[in-house]
C-alpha cells in the first residue's frame, strides 16, 4: 500500500479545497511547464532564434500535447525532476524537421522554476482575497460588541486593565492588513539555460526573457535565480507570516476559552470521549498547531536556502518537499480560522 | 479538488512500500484503537472492576466491530480526534446493558497514544531489520574492492591521505551498528484516563496496566505520559538518528561523484533535459534531501515536546502533522539508499 | 566564574568590532531607554498632557541622570525586564513634586521595544554600508580578470558548461543588490501603555506618537505592535538573508577551493597540526557556519512569533536571546566575507 | 568594542556559576587538550611507538606548561581551530631531539573532539547530581501538601477534574528520573589522524586507545567518529530533553500563576513599571524562554549533523557555536528551576 503524508486522518485538516491546493499537483506542474515552453517557443519566433513557422507548430503542438502521466512519474522518479521525460515526449510528439528548434536555450530549472513562480503567484493573490475576508469578517465581529463589554488585557498571563472587545480584535487586524502592504510583488520568470547564462540566447535575452514574462504573468528577471532563492524565500516567509498572525488569533482563543477566564466561546466544540460537560476548543487548537507545522517548514526552507555552485539537485528536491506543505498548510489555517471565527463568541470574563 | 501533502509528483519519493508507510494509515490507527479497547475491556474484567461477562461479550463485540469511516473522519474533524466518535459507534453497536463497561476508566488520549506506540513499535522494529539488511549490503560492497583501490581522505575539503574503500565504507557502517544498539527498547502503554490519576481504576492499575500491556506488547508505565513525551521524543529522535546516517552516506556519494573527483558513480543517473553528457546522482540527491526533510520534522517535534497543563490539544495535533511524516521519510530514506548503494561503483579518483 | 555565549575561543569568530555589536550593549539599551523618556515627557508637555515646566525638568533630570548598573543588574534579573528598576532609579533622581508626571502612559515593553527598534534601525543602515562595500570589493575582483578565464558551472554537483569568473561574481552580487532594495524601512515606535490601548495619553496618543517617532528618528505607529511582531521579524528575516548570500558565497568558495578543482585559491588558509601541506580555507568555512548559525537563530525566532494575550513574558525573553545573537553573528559574517574576498584568488582549474 | 552573544544585560541570565560554565572556558578547553597530549606521549611510551625516555619527558614538558594565550588566539582564528598553534607551541617548548616524538600521530580533530568528551562527560556528571537534587526538591515540596488541596486537571485548556498537588508534582518528577536513566553512559575517546585511519599507531591502535581512554576516563572506541557525530548528538540530546522537561514545569506554573487560575505563586515576582499591583512570574518565564532557546540551538545542531568526507570545517565550526550554547543555558534552566521552585506555593484555585 502506498503512503502520502498527511494521508487519510489527517488529511482532513490539511485538505484545502481552494484553487490553492491544486496548485501543486502533478497536472497544474506539468501544464504550466507547457506554457513556458510555449512562451519560449514564442518569445524566440519573434527574436528570429528559431524560425517563426517553426514557433507556430510548436505552440500548436503544445496545444494539443496530452502527457503520458505514467511515463513521467517514471520518469520524474528516474532523473529527479520531471522536465527531461516531459521534454522529450512533446519531442517526440513534434515533426521531427522541427525539433532542434525546441526547448531552444533552456533546461530542467527554467522550466520548474518558472512554473513554481506561476502558481505561487496565483496563491498569492488568493491568499491576499481571502487575508481581505477575514479582515472583513473580524470587522463584522468587532462591530457585534459594544464596548460596554469589557475584557481583560493580560500581560505576562497576569491581569492588566480591561480593554474591549474591539480592541482586542484591532489588535489581531493590524498584522492582518499589513500583509496586504508588505505581500510580494515581485514574481521574477526563470530563465538561465544549462549554467544560468542563457548563452544559446545571446544578446536575444532580455527580449526573450521580457516577451515571455509577459506572456505569462510574471516578471522580466535581472538574472537568473536558479541559485539565488531570495524571490522565494520571500514568498515563503510571507506565507509564514500569514501562519503566525492567524496562530496569534489562534492562540488568544484558547487563552480566553479557558474555564477560568470565559471570555471566548466556540460553537460547534468537540466532545470527549469520557468527560460530557467538556466542549473543546478544537478549531483553535487546529489554527494553532498548523501555525506551528508551517512555522516547522519555513525553518527547513530557511536552512535550505544555500544552493551550491550553479544548480543544487538537492536543496532543489527539498524545496519541493517543504514549499508546497507551507503554501497549502497556510490555506487551510486561513479555512480553519474563518470557521473558528464564525463559531466565536464573546462574554465578560468570570472575574 | 483536494490535496495532500506529498502528492502527485512529490508523492513518489515519499512512497515507502512496505508495512511502514501503512501504520499510518487511519485504518492502522482505528484498528490498535479498537486493540486497546478489548485489551481494557479483558484486563478490566479479570480484576474485577467490570463483570467477565461484559468484558466477554465488549471483546466480542469489538472482533464483530465495522467502523462507519464516514462518520469516523466527520467525528475527527468536529473533536479534534477520532476516539470520541469512535468510542460513541462501538457503544451503540453495545447491548444497551453493557455499555457502562466500555471504555471505562479509559480517555480519548489513551486509545490514541497507545495506538501510536503499538505503531512505532512496529516501525522500530521493521527499521532495525532494514538497519541490518543496508549493513549487510555495505560489508558486501566493501568486499568488491581490493585494499589496492585508493580513494583520498578529504578532510576541510581538501584532500588529506588516501583511504581505502573498505575504510570509507567502515566509517559509514559504525553509526548504523550503533543505531541497533540504541534502538528504542520501551513503549510504554499509555493509561491515564481524564485526568491522568486513572481513578477510576483505582488501586488496580497497576495490575490493569500490566496486564494491558502485555496483550499489546507493550511496557507497563510507571506514569502515564500524556504530557510527558519523552518516550515519544526518545524514538523519534531515534528514526532522524536513522535519516542523519543516511544523509552522510548520501553527502559522500555526491562529493565522489564530483565530474573532478570520479571516485563513485551512481549508475541509472538521471539525465538533463539540456546536457545529454551528463549524468546526474539523483538517488543520492534524493537521499539528502529526505534526510534535511526529516531534520526539519524532527526540530519541528522538539519544539512541540512541551505540553501544558494535563494535556495539550495543540501539541497533540502537531504531533500528529509531524511525526508520521518523520517515520515514513526515514522509511523512504532506507529504501532510497539501498537503491542509491544498487548503483553505486568506486573507482579509482582522477587525481 | 561566570560565563557568556560565546566566549573565549569562539568569541573571536563572533567579534564585531563595528558599531553594531556595540548596539546590544546593556549601555546602548539603557541610553535608548532614557532617550524614549525624555521624547514621551517633551511630547506630553507640547501635548499639554504634563505641564512643559516638568516635561523640562524631566528632560534635563535625564540629561544628568548616571544610572547604578549594578542596581539595574539586579532589578533586571528580578523582574526580568531592565525598565521597572531604570524607571525607580530615574523617578527617585526627580524632585518629588514632578514624579507623577515622569512616564506618564508608559510601560516597560514601551521603553524595550522601542529602544530595540531605535539600535535596530542603525544596524540596518550600518549593514547597508557594508553591503554596498562589499558589492563594490566583488566588482573590483570581477575586473582583476579576463573573460579568458573560464571557470566550470557545476550543476547537481557536475560540469556543466563553462563560465566566467565575472558571471560567478554576478550570480553572487545579484541578491546583495536586491537585499539594498528589500531593506526595512518601517521602524516604528512602540507606545502602548500598561494594556497597549494607552489610555492615559487618550486623545493625544497620534500627536504624542507622532511626536516622538520623530525626535527618537522613527515611524509613527498606526497601532501598537507589542503581541504583533511582524515589525521585528520582518527585519530579522531581512538579517538572515543577508547571512544566507553570504553563505552562498562561501559555499561556492569551499567547492571551487577543493583539491581536485582547484578554481579559487585563499591566501592565509589555516594550517594542519598534522599535514603541513594542507592550506584549509577557515575564513570560509567560517562564513558557512555564521550563515547556518543564523539560520538556527532566525528559526528560533520564527517559533517564538506568537505571542499570547497583551504581553507575553516569555516570548519576549526569547526574542532577547535570540535576536541579538543574529544581529551580531550576521555582522561579523559580513567582516568575515569582507575577509575572505581580500584573500581570494581564481584560477583556471584543474580539468 | 567588543562582544559577545549574551553579554551584559542577558548576561545574567545565562550566568551559570557551577563548574558547567566553566566548562567551555578556553582555558578548560586547552587544559583537557594538554591532558590528550600527555595521555597520547604516555601511551605510545608503553607501546614502544616512541622511545619511553621521551615519552616521560614530553609528559613532564606538557605539566611545566604554559600557555602563550595571545598567540593562541591568533592561531585560533587564522587556523580556524586551536590545536596547530598549540601543537607549535609545545613542541617549540621541547627539546629538539624528542620533537618528531610528540603529537605523533595525532590531528587537530583529536585533540579538540576528545577535550570536548572529557569536558561533556563532566557537564553530564554534574547535571545528573543537579536532577537529583531537583527531584528531591520536587519531593520535599510535594510533602508540604495534604491531599486535601485540590488543584484542576486541565486538559486541552479545560478543567477536566480535581488533581492533587502531589499527583501534579508526580508529573513533572516522571521526566525527571527518566533522565536519570538515560543519561548518556559512553563518553569516547576520538583518534583518528589525519584522516581517521590513525595509520602512524597501526597495529597498536587498540592498545593506545585503550590506555589513553583510561588515564582520561573515556571510553575506547570501536573506531574514530569524527564525521560520526552520534556520540555528540546523542549527548545534545539528552541536554535539551533537561531543558523540556524544566520547561514544562515553568509553562505549567505560567498557566497556574495566571490571575483567574489563582493555583499557584511566585514568591519575588518581579514588578510592572506601570501597574503596582502586579506580580509577574518572572523566574517561570525565563525558564520557558530558556527551554526554547535550548531546543532551538538543539536544532540547529541537528540540522549540522551530517558531516561530509572525512572531516567537515564547517560542521564543526557550527557545533562549537550551538552546543556549549545549549549546555550552559541547561545549566542556567536547572538553577532557574531551583529558584522558581524555591518561591513556589500552591492554592487552592480560584474556581
Amino acid at each position: 500500500m502506498s503512503y502520502s503524508l498527511g494521508s487519510d486522518a489527517m488529511l482532513n485538516l490539511f485538505t484545502d479545497d481552494s484553487i490553492m491546493g491544486e496548485q501543486f499537483s502533478f497536472s497544474a506542474d506539468l501544464s504550466a511547464m507547457i506554457d513556458f515552453e510555449r512562451a519560449l517557443a514564442r518569445a524566440e519566433g519573434s527574436a528570429g532564434l528559431i524560425s517563426s513557422d517553426h514557433a507556430g507548430r510548436i505552440a500548436e503542438a503544445l496545444d494539443a500535447f496530452e502527457p503520458d502521466y505514467e511515463a513521467l512519474r517514471a520518469g520524474f522518479l528516474k532523473d529527479g525532476a520531471a522536465p527531461p521525460s516531459l521534454v522529450a515526449q512533446i519531442r517526440q510528439a513534434l515533426d521531427p524537421d522541427i525539433r532542434s528548434s525546441f526547448h531552444f536555450g533552456g533546461t530542467s530549472q527554467d522550466l520548474m522554476d518558472t512554473s513554481l513562480m506561476v502558481r505561487l503567484k496565483r496563491c498569492v493573490a488568493l491568499s491576499t482575497t481571502r487575508l481581505k475576508a477575514l479582515d472583513d469578517r473580524l470587522a463584522l465581529l468587532a462591530d457585534c460588541y459594544s464596548d460596554e463589554l469589557k475584557l481583560q488585557a493580560r500581560t505576562r498571563m497576569q491581569i492588566a486593565l480591561p480593554i474591549s472587545v474591539r480592541e482586542k480584535i484591532r489588535n489581531w487586524r493590524t498584522p492582518i492588513s499589513r500583509l496586504s502592504t508588505t505581500k510580494p510583488t515581485s514574481f521574477p520568470l526563470q530563465l538561465g539555460g544549462p549554467e544560468g547564462e542563457a548563452r544559446k540566447l545571446g544578446a536575444h535575452y532580455a527580449e526573450i526573457a521580457g516577451a515571455m514574462a509577459e506572456m505569462l504573468g510574471l516578471d522580466a528577471p535581472e538574472n537568473h535565480w536558479q541559485t539565488d532563492r531570495q524571490p522565494l524565500m520571500g514568498i515563503a516567509f510571507w506565507f509564514s507570516q500569514i501562519a503566525s498572525a492567524m496562530g496569534k488569533i489562534g492562540q488568544d482563543v484558547l487563552f480566553m476559552c479557558q474555564s477560568e477566564v470565559g471570555e471566548a466561546r466556540l460553537a460547534g466544540g468537540g466532545s470527549s470521549s469520557a468527560m460530557p460537560h467538556k466542549q473543546n476548543p478544537v478549531r483553535a487548537e487546529i489554527v494553532v498547531a498548523l501555525a506551528r507545522y508551517c512555522q516547522t517548514q519555513m525553518n527547513g526552507l530557511n536552512t535550505a536556502s544555500i544552493h551550491e555552485n550553479e544548480r543544487s539537485g538537492t536543496a532543489w528536491t527539498l524545496e519541493w518537499m517543504l514549499l508546497p506543505a507551507l503554501v497549502v498548510a497556510t490555506g487551510s489555517i486561513l479555512s480553519n480560522t474563518t470557521e473558528m471565527l464564525d463559531g466565536l463568541t464573546f462574554a465578560e470574563g468570570r472575574d
